[in-house]
């Protein structure tokens, strides 16, 4: 049997022990929090991500190792290396950990992003205002600064404020893009090298969360989808990645700008457990063992609703037609995610009433269909 | 979270398990085996499937029980009904394990069924060859004897020969069936009285052991379909049934012989798995639970091979195109099922082809595709 490892023990190393299991896989999970949503289902670690002793025994434990939580420190995942492969390669941690590295990774490979400077005192971001332009929005280089996130400039004269608010911290200022929507792209490489790409799907975030994913996104053309594949390939190449990469995108136009990596099985393919021929978490542990990827293509058409704060009644979230039901196993607390519902069907327009109805039972906000920056399935006239 | 409590601790109950922690289930085995299939993803209780403290206590840590092995004692499922409710109906177990019984239920609901006559003594076998006619098979009431299983009979001079072999048991003498092909139905039933059926599946044994499924099974008119499903549904019906219930059928032109009942779910149902909207498994605890049942349409075209004996390279099998592997977790022994391969595309041809592509990658013997009692899709001209 072959033992996987896992850097965290949250709902996505609980969703890929799920679809290992049944490829003769074992799973040990190395996470803080005891009863993991993780370490319900496989075995855990407790402890501290940076623990030298239990990074080497999850090493000598483990066949090969992946990570579910971005913001392990990538010498945790490079530690390991002495004692069992690791998959994504460490080094894209860095990339989903520092939005500067990720912006010039974006600009090195003639990616179109949001244009950016890096500001690193008041004096640079004076600058910076001058290069990208206004309204802009001023974010730390590193994610996890609680309370020193971001800060949206419209006017220069807010420009010490917005510095203040990122607590003088290394940062970037980031031109706003006025996009029409929120889209993302799953690819997933192989260590033999082979890509396979997810049909691209529509976000809709609040509050910086993800509510609602519909796949494949709806009103794509195949000019566009090829791009979004374009950008992916490119940076899975880049990066000789192995594994599932998202890649966070705006759609302006027929335009396509990056937004964010995250090198790990991501939110927004959620929906590929019922809505695809392979799910993102047997694809990216197909990867990594080198095996043939399964079919990316979309079966029908899904959306996905996250359960956010509060734990449903099953039985009402499955009377909606075409429901299926992913908890994880956390005890509710206000804006915590504790699952998702994946609504699959043949009728786009159907699928997306479904999860309006699903969000009307979870209590989840949405945004309104008539909503200006959603392209919400129409129904044929 | 609910607590569902399993009687057996085999693959049907690991994939059970696995179907069920997403909609926020837990679950708990008996089985005698330790380290069982099962046992390896949920927690088992080892001991006796008739130990009246370890049946206690199972009801006792559980909400609901449900049994995955057909030869459990109709006594312990009903034992545990003092401590928690128990689906499907512990009488429908004793359906299962007595052919004289299964065969009076297709009587008394009309369900059109090979002749046969009960067999209690050798001057009883002499009046069923009267009755039933040749060839016939004489097999004892109860399954489990091993080596007093079945004899065939195609002259009257061979009876005291078979009765012997069947160890003077009780047994029946069922005229033989020379049928087209081997179907089965899948049909579920919720404790809210919802049905609902899956597509038939065909399905070729060699040596009584199911080798591969395809489904839906090709060739089959409404009509074929419609009478499986009202077959599958009058039988649900008469049994208040709950839960997932295969029936086996025999196709002798356009008309269908029901064969056998599985009063659980069925190895020529693991198709639904990746081939269908809803898994049997999902489906048999939503139904157990009350919960609206998911839709049981196929999603393109299927086909399983069963892993008989040897464990495969999974790199092999998930090489070809369209295969999704599901290992028991199971040491190999000769004949022992240890998996299952469910090959999944929209083009029956071609996922026809890879089940025989996936059968030599397995060393698994498949019936050739010319064989006379089979109906294998043919290229489109």
């Amino acid at each position: 049997m072959t033992r996987i490892g896992c850097l965290g023990g949250g709902q996505l190393g609980r969703m890929l022990a799920l679809a290992g299991y049944p490829m003769g896989l074992s799973f040990t999970f190395l996470e803080p929090a005891s009863n993991s949503s993780a370490g319900q289902v496989g075995e855990q670690l407790v402890g501290p991500y940076d623990d030298p002793e239990l990074l080497a025994r999850l090493g000598a434990d483990s066949d090969l190792v992946t990570f579910e939580f971005e913001s392990v420190p990538e010498q945790s995942a490079r530690a390991i290396l002495s004692h069992s492969p690791v998959f994504p390669p460490p080094g894209a941690l860095l990339l989903g950990q520092d939005r500067l590295l990720e912006k010039r990774l974006f600009e090195r490979l003639g990616i179109q992003a949001a244009e950016f400077a890096a500001v690193d005192t008041l004096g640079d971001l004076d600058r910076a205002i001058d290069q990208v332009g206004l309204p802009a929005r001023l974010k730390t280089r590193r994610l996890g600064y609680d309370g020193h996130g971001q800060a949206r400039i419209t006017e220069r004269e807010e420009a010490e404020f917005a510095w203040d608010k990122a607590g003088g911290l290394p940062s970037i200022l980031e031109r706003e893009v006025g996009f029409d929507r929120e889209l993302s792209i799953l690819g997933v490489r192989s260590t033999a090298g082979e890509v396979a790409l997810y049909p691209l799907t529509q976000n809709h975030h609040q509050d910086s969360i993800l509510r609602l994913s519909l796949a494949p996104a709806p009103g794509i053309g195949s000019q566009l989808q090829a791009s979004a594949e374009e950008i992916c390939r490119l940076i899975l190449e880049e990066l000789a990645y192995q594994g599932v990469l998202a890649v966070e995108l705006f759609q302006v136009g027929e335009r396509l700008f990056a937004n964010e990596i995250a090198p790990r099985v991501h939110n927004s393919g959620h929906w590929t457990m019922n809505g695809a021929a392979t799910s993102q978490f047997e694809n990216h542990l197909r990867a990594g063992l080198g095996w043939k990827l399964g079919s990316t293509a979309a079966i029908g058409h899904s959306a996905m609703v996250n359960l956010l704060g509060d734990l449903p009644d099953p039985a009402r979230v499955l009377a909606v037609a075409g429901a299926h039901l992913h908890l994880y196993g956390k005890s509710p607390r206000p804006g915590r995610k504790l699952g998702h519902v994946n609504l699959t069907g043949a009728d786009p327009v159907a699928v997306t009433a479904a999860s309006v109805e699903v969000a009307e039972v979870v209590g989840a906000k949405l945004p309104p269909p008539a909503d200006g920056n959603s392209f919400w399935p129409a129904p044929s006239p």
